[in-house]
């Protein structure tokens, strides 16, 4: 059994009881609250450590009761890798990137779905459905493949192919629609009562948090339990964002932190698609929908967050910031800093190194502090986005030293 | 420094130093050997067990001297995955996927271009070539980029696109090739007294069975040190099958093995390029090249291996088999496995599917032996694959009645 003692309205901290299916209450997300004294007196470092390299390993802080009900791929402890050449292009000397695009569908989204997957598995849902511009669908594809539940994904016409296709190649039921993610979350709204899905959108279930909160704990477990100074996150829904801010919390809580510092929470956007850092550059708490998006990091083009709020209380209480990067930065950035790393970020985290360029520019961070990026998918499945420049094809037989002179 | 003594031809067992950079001999691959009576010495699980979950906790049996020279990127330690409802399928009760399209760059090719940048880099190497027509490329660039290596990348012109552009995305120079991977290959021959290049062409340098070996490790280390009962692996250049039997020999030196039992290695091609199984059904340690290769499973479109001769003594040593399976069955299994499990399954893991099936109904496996697949790579990274059959675009308004028909 879990330490889950209820659900909690986020928008007026109704309780609501976790035993069954629930999704918004009043328009609005729910925060998964425990028993965070009788986790504290039964998890310790020391047994965590002990267990498998999976995110399943801070279990007494996951909602699952069942264990036999999880929908697992092996996902959790993406490597936290230091970056000295990308820092050193940036004037920082300890930037270090975790790389969840080592995650199971190749994305930070296989998180929170294995998650929200094996709470509807567990409370005995038998159909899932789900809008998405982007990488969310494959995930929760693959983790309903995983546990034999049917699986339908609407997805607009312009999503990256390969985000098409794998949905429908994990056996999900995979549309395109014209129009925008919100016209798929229409959708699955309407088609809901006909085909009897659980929707499992971002944010509209309260699991899919508790999945991402585990890119905290595990950030918090590889940095000896001494959290970095600056975290910088790409937010579309905001859920990660969320989650790591709510894991640090629930950490400090436990009395796990070795310290009082907690990051700086930066939410880093496009400018083709910036509601999030629009809000907070005017101080509001509520973002205003973001018209016309466009951005070619297809998981930044959410014009509107259900969690806005959620995401800017966040950012607001670290210290941090949301800001939007342009987006002709950002696919450079992207390109740049892989070449750099060997690393293969997405055009959402380009977002996140623009962002940081001007924030240290701005000398709202010192070169010494300990920088935290989050790569959130594998540049591999923006093929859009990695093929923008052809290959050339060799001349046969091949001139070597107009080869040579050409190349170096 | 590493336990290394020396390096051994594999084709008549002569000893070359290992402190300079080796390539062929006789035109045949090196083995790496150690001194196994230190390694086992100094090496404990208990040990390993506490260290990092990457390939490299295994670091007594592995060559690198200096740690800070390896190129890594986190990679190891990928998730054995219980497949129940594929094992249903086969009519098979113990069957496990070992899912190597979670590591970096999404490819099992990852394990050994870590290894062979990483000893490259720490023998003062500057730049590094290779001929591709899949995810070796791509991996070679970004292990190269990690460490500040040039790196020179040379496909086929219908190598899988995603694999044409990651390899430039990593900052390499790529470039396309008027014919096969035989002609990619003799363009960096041709090329490297011009340009300076260290050739990482499989088998041609010693260390990338060392890094494929970390499979055989790491599959030890998660059936705590007692094997399965077979293994399917696919094979191209045969590099990971080759490591693998190695690892096991070597675990079994040191004693850490907790019975005799080896698995039976079964070697698995496409009938569309089988020059390994055609050679083991014709009981010939060396194999012909194979005429018109052609395959979807572009891992496998290997019609000349180098190692044949390695691939087919540890499949006969092991009492296991080289076979093929028909292109369209591979193609097939891929994307049933994939839906049955949600694990991205590459074509060239349908192609062990395929053989499993067969061997299943020939008897050749007993339904409750333990059967460890390999999946190589990320079914993402091959969108000419998975983009076989387009998504439809839904009707608006949605006639709910007829959607629920037609999808249920």
């Amino acid at each position: 059994m879990s330490y889950v003692t209820h659900l909690e309205s986020a928008i007026d901290g109704t309780h609501l009881p976790h035993g069954e299916l629930q999704t918004l209450h009043e328009g609005r997300p729910l925060w998964v609250r425990y028993d965070l004294e009788a986790v504290a007196a039964a998890m310790t470092k020391e047994s965590v450590a002990k267990r498998d390299p999976t995110m399943w390993r801070y279990q007494e802080l996951l909602p699952v009761d069942d264990d036999t009900k999880i929908a697992s791929l092996g996902e959790g402890m993406t490597p936290l890798l230091r970056c000295e050449r990308l820092g050193a292009a940036l004037g920082l000397n300890d930037l270090w990137v975790k790389d969840e695009s080592q995650l199971p569908t190749g994305s930070f989204k296989s998180r929170g779905l294995a998650m929200a997957v094996s709470r509807a598995n567990e409370l005995g849902v038998k159909s899932v459905a789900i809008p998405t511009a982007g990488n969310a669908g494959g995930a929760m594809a693959a983790y309903a493949a995983r546990v034999g539940l049917d699986a339908y994904v609407f997805m607009p016409a312009d999503t990256p192919i390969v985000n098409q296709y794998e949905a429908a190649y994990y056996g999900a039921e995979a549309f395109l629609v014209d129009g925008l993610i919100t016209d798929c979350g229409a959708i699955v709204r309407d088609g809901t009562p006909h085909m009897g899905w659980f929707d499992v959108s971002t944010l509209k279930e309260p699991y899919r948090i508790e999945g991402k909160k585990t890119m905290g704990l595990e950030l918090a477990e590889q940095s000896d339990w001494s959290l970095p100074d600056v975290i910088l996150y790409p937010t579309g829904g905001g859920t990660g964002l969320i989650g790591m801010w709510k894991a640090f919390a629930e950490l400090a809580e436990i009395g796990w932190l070795a310290d009082e510092r907690r990051p700086r929470m930066v939410s880093c956007q496009s400018d083709g698609c910036a509601p999030i850092s629009t809000a907070w550059s005017k101080g509001e708490r509520f973002a205003e929908p973001f018209p016309d998006a466009a951005t070619a990091a297809s998981g930044l083009r959410v014009p509107a967050a259900v969690g806005d709020f959620m995401i800017l209380d966040a950012v607001n209480e670290s210290g941090g910031q949301a800001r939007d990067c342009p987006e002709a930065f950002l696919l450079a950035w992207a390109r740049r800093a892989s070449a750099l790393e060997g690393i293969a970020f997405a055009p959402e985290t380009g977002a996140c190194i623009g962002v940081l360029e001007m924030l240290v520019e701005e000398k709202a961070i010192d070169p010494d502090e300990r920088v935290v990026i989050f790569n959130t998918g594998a540049a591999q499945k923006y093929v859009e986005v990695i093929g923008a420049e052809p290959l050339s094809t060799l001349p046969d037989p091949v001139d070597w030293a107009a080869f040579s002179a050409s190349t170096t």
